[in-house]
Order: C-alpha cells, then structure tokens, then sequence
C-alpha cells in the first residue's frame, strides 16, 4: 500500500518527551478521507499510554484522538464527505464491523476489539495506528464525523472524546427534564457532563471536593453544588438523585455517592481509578441501586452528540497551546492545572523541523 | 388494644437458644386476618437476627417470616379474605403507604422505612413485631398473600422470602426467552432463582464452587453448570450472560462473574456479604455492565410470584423440622447442611408446655 509521511508528535520510549518526528499516512483509498488537522485535544488517555502506564505501548507512540480538521481528499467511493467539509475523528478508526455490538451501533464495544485511534494495530500499514498529534489522517469515512460549522473547531475537538465519553451514558440512563442528575469530579469529563446534562434539561447537582469549583460548576450550568467533604450537606442530599455521572479517575468511597440515588438509581463511571472500589452491598440492595460503567460512544451516538452540540452551542473551555508545548501540558495535565481541556493548535506543527 | 396470648419459641437474648414463650397479638381488628400458623420456613436472616448479628435486635426477638396458614377470623371491614383460605404472610407487616415507593406498589424500599415481619416497632402493642414462629400471627389484610391450593402448604413457605427475592430482580432485570442467565450460589435463595429462572423460559446457567452441586443444579434444571473454581470453565464462558443473579453472601470475587456479562449485562446481588466487594472499574467500562442489588418485592408482586408458581407447580426443596428441633437446625445451616430450606411444621409447637 502507498505511504506519504507527515510531521508529527510521538514518544519513543516510555520516559522520553514526546518530540518531532515523520510518520507514514496510508494514501487515500476508496472508502477513506484524508483530513487536514487543524485542531487535537489532548486527553488524559494520551499521557497514561505515551508514559506506557497502561502497559501495553508499542513505540513509537502518536497520541490524539479528539481530531478536527478540514476534508482535503476523499476516495472514490466515498460518499459521506467532500473536500472542504469540517470534519472530526475520535477515538476509534475501526471495528469488526460484523459482531452484535457493531451491528447495533455501539462499536466501541466490538467484540473483536475494534482499532483505536491511536496504539492499535493498524489494519492498512504493518505498524501500529498513529493518532492525532500529526498534520492529516486518513481515515475509513465510516468513522469520520461531520461538525456542526457554527462551533469554534478548536473547542469542539475535545468533544469527540470528554463529549461522547459523558453524553451516551446521560442518553443511555435516560437523563432528561423531570430527572435530578449528579455530576462527581469537574475537569475535562465531568465539565462536559455538566453542560451536556444541562442541555438535556435536567436539573444538575455538581458533586465536588474542592469549594474552590463550586462559583465555575454553577457558570457552566450546574442548577446546585454539593461540597463531597461536607458531611450535613452530603446527609440533606441522600437519596435524591436519579442518575450519578461519575467523572473521577482518582481511587474514591463510591458509597458516600450511592447514597445520594434515590431507588432505583445508577451511578456510572466514567473516569477509571486504578484500583478496586469497595462496594458495600448495602449501599445497593435497599434502593435496588446499580453501579455501572460506560466506554465513550458509538459512531451514530458520536454523530448525534455533534449535532446536539451544533444545535445548544456547546463545545468545551479550553486552553489552547503551541504542538511544541506538549511536554509541559502534560505536567500541568498531571496537577489538574487546566479548566478544562488543553487542545493543540496544529498550524504550530507547520514550521517545526 | 385488646390483645390475646399464644405460644411461640423465641430468643431472650443473643448467647440463649430459642426457647418456649407467650406473646401478645392483637385482637383482630377493622381490617386484619388472624392466621393459625400451618408451616414457616427458617430463613439466614432469623438466626442473623435472633442472634444480633446485625446489632439491632431488640428482645423478646420471635424471629419468622415465611409463613403460611389458614385464615380463622377476618374483621368487619377486611374484604380479600375470608376463614378457611390458605394464606401467607413474608417480610413486611406493613409500610408507610405514603411515599413514592409505597405508592409505586414498591413497600419492600418505603421510604420511612417498612413493618418488618419480626424485630420492627409494632404500630399498634409496645414492642416489636414476632414473626412466624407462633401459632398465631395477626395481619393487616393488604400485607397478606393468598397460597395457591394447589401447592404443598409446607414447600411453598419459603417462596416468601427465597421465592420472592429470587422472583423480584429476574421479573425487574427482564429475564425469559433467549435469555441466558447465571445463578451463583446454590442454597436456599439460588435454588429457587435457578426453578424461576427456568420457569420464566430463560437458558439457566449454575455458576458453584462446589463440584458436588452439578448434579442437584441439573435437578433443579441448569441448562448449563460452570464450575467456578476452573479457570478455562470460567474462560470459555466470558461474555456470555444477559444477566446474573448472585445468592452468595460469603466474600468473592465479583470481577470475576462480570467477566462472564455480555454488553450491557447486570449482575444483580441478593445475597449481602458483610464486607465490602472490590469492584475494577474495568469490569464494567468495557462492556457497559452494572453492578446491583435487589431486595424482596413488593405485596403485589409477591402474590404475582405466587400465582406464577401455582401455574408452573414451584415450590422449595425442604427439609421438614419440628419447632423443637430449631436450634439445631440453626447450627447445621451455619455449616450449609440443608437442602435447601428447613421448613418448621407448626403443629408440633400446639403440645409444648
């Protein structure tokens, strides 16, 4: 298969920085889309597998998967796009496309294990795929995104990963008017959660450890903050939310937050701590609560969530940096010190040699 | 409030055993059933709780509360039953019937709190409820169940507790035809959740430790029994279930059994060990899964349970004991020697002085 390179970011090894480099792009085949990136969000995900943290990096490693950019070529086949059109591309490129779960839309369970962005195997090129700190792509038109063009692109990049991760689950659990949501952790997830649960028309509780965040939950649309440290305020709220969307990555007691449902209540997690959580059986059987889990969003479901986004005006605070500021992003990323998702504006990768 | 006196056997405190006793009941009123006590089962909870495990028990403590009788006296304003019906009385004596629960036919989670058969505050003497190891026992008539005729008065006992508890998430979490189903734990809840599930039209799955339960799990009529304790067993079923039922109340490994869930599977815990069970957060985001609980059913839905079980001829498994005999029962179902619920036949309490 025809290669053509362009520049990109990558790690070599687990404890390099991240740093130029040229990475092959398939050219453009019936189905595909070539995208012109202009911007990349930068997720949590791209740290923990650049630093191998999850242990199973293949090098070297381009990170990136909340891509927008331009359409500047397209295949033969190809139907969905045109050059020029305003494109995105999250966190898968792939799937079976056969199983149950690919029939029914949510690829991102495929039971074949569909191809990430970034750090899976790539079905085109004998190398593993490469995300998107680069300048193009070339993607399946499949699993190409259109976005809404009144959004700013450079914010709306991290909706392809924050949006998607936070909007199927409030879809999936049915939050909507007449329903008490709550939201646990406000950074690049649960600020999306926020804005997306607003939007739906529910009435929004921000669960948060920090009073530092309770004046910004409320700005960006949460209708009541509870400060998790504070025991009289955590009792007065027991058993009065329907659904819990929890955004924290770090170890936490998801007891404290099943208290909060009322019967028949979920929490789903959305950030993924490294290690077990104690569930108290008691903290379930008595309401008939349940604790879940959710995996960003099918392509339909990530099509959807745009359009949602186009139509509300949603997208995410960001806080735009040079390609060349990565490293430093990532420590900053490492102390929480963003509000509340860095993206990288990609024309800084142009002149870099 | 005019009360009568009969025989029961009960615990004086923690360290005694059941012993011979007289309790109050209430004088029938308005709307109450008096029962003579025919059959009640010997659930987990009544050694629990005569022995304060759970550190709430109040004494006196008569503890009972799988209970079926005949219907002797109905007050002037009781309409559902009248003397000579066979009729059962579970969990609950009464609820709030106020709150959303109450009023969603749901009294099993009242938001006050419901009337537990035994060891709650009686509403109308000054003490606690007795449950069913009695001869007699007065009830509100819309907290009584009609017994199906045609069923062992003796077997059907426990479908009040076992029954019920195994019934209530299999009916919630939609189990029937072209559904797979995994039962963990079979005693005396797990037997009853294997006979429903297949009942319900589902492909029954036992999931045991115990090599020796295969056959009886066969019996009791698994499609299918995995050996947990076999790791290429529990392999080859990953991904497999709709949904799992766990009647285990010893510590294990959760993980473990949500790896047997397909996309979007629940594994609900009626079971409820005393500590609390480690959760990977990657147990249940990759496959969309939850983790829940369930406790009892409601009123209506434990007569539903029942007419269910008329139709489809279920009953418990039993082992037949005198009201004598119970404290040695209690001692063989700590070392779970019983197949699969002792069942107290209450005539042999009518000649002990």
């Amino acid at each position: 298969m025809h290669t053509f390179s362009v520049k990109a970011f990558g790690a070599t090894a687990a404890d390099a920085d991240l740093k130029l480099m040229e990475i092959p792009r398939r050219c453009v085949a019936a189905k595909d889309v070539e995208i012109d990136i202009l911007y990349c969000g930068v997720c949590h995900s791209d740290l923990h597998t650049a630093r191998d943290e999850w242990h199973n990096t293949v090098y070297p490693n381009v990170p990136g998967h909340e891509i927008v950019g331009r359409v500047i070529q397209v295949g033969h086949e190809a139907t969905k796009f045109k050059v020029g059109d305003l494109a995105a591309v999250g966190c898968m490129v792939d799937s079976c496309r056969e199983c149950e779960s690919c029939k029914d839309g949510l690829e991102q369970y495929c039971e074949k294990g569909n191809i990430n962005t970034y750090n899976s195997p790539d079905r085109h090129l004998n190398q593993q795929t490469f995300g998107g700190y680069a300048q193009r792509i070339v993607v399946d038109e499949d699993f190409v995104l259109h976005v809404p063009e009144n959004l700013d692109p450079a914010a709306a990049a991290p909706l392809l990963c924050a949006g998607i991760t936070t909007y199927s689950p409030l879809r999936h659990w049915n939050v909507g008017p007449g329903k008490r949501v709550g939201i646990v952790g406000i950074g690049g997830l649960g600020h999306m959660g926020v804005k997306l649960a607003k939007a739906m028309g529910a009435h929004v509780v921000v669960i948060t450890t920090s009073s530092g965040k309770v004046e910004d939950a409320k700005r960006l649309g949460a209708d009541e903050v509870i400060l998790s440290t504070d025991n009289v305020q955590m009792r007065e709220h027991a058993g009065t939310l329907h659904f819990i969307l929890d955004c924290v990555s770090a170890s936490h007691d998801i007891n404290a937050y099943l208290r909060l449902l009322k019967r028949d209540g979920s929490l789903t997690l959305v950030g993924a701590p490294e290690h077990p959580l104690p569930v108290a059986a008691f903290s379930l059987i008595p309401g008939r609560k349940t604790f879940g889990g959710s995996m960003i969003g099918g392509i339909q479901e990530t099509q959807e969530m745009l359009d949602f986004c186009g139509k509300h005006d949603i997208t995410s605070d960001i806080e735009l940096i040079d390609m060349q500021d990565i490293n430093s992003a990532y420590d900053r990323l490492l102390q929480s010190d963003v509000k509340y998702r860095f993206v990288i504006d990609m024309s800084s990768l142009k002149d870099q040699s």
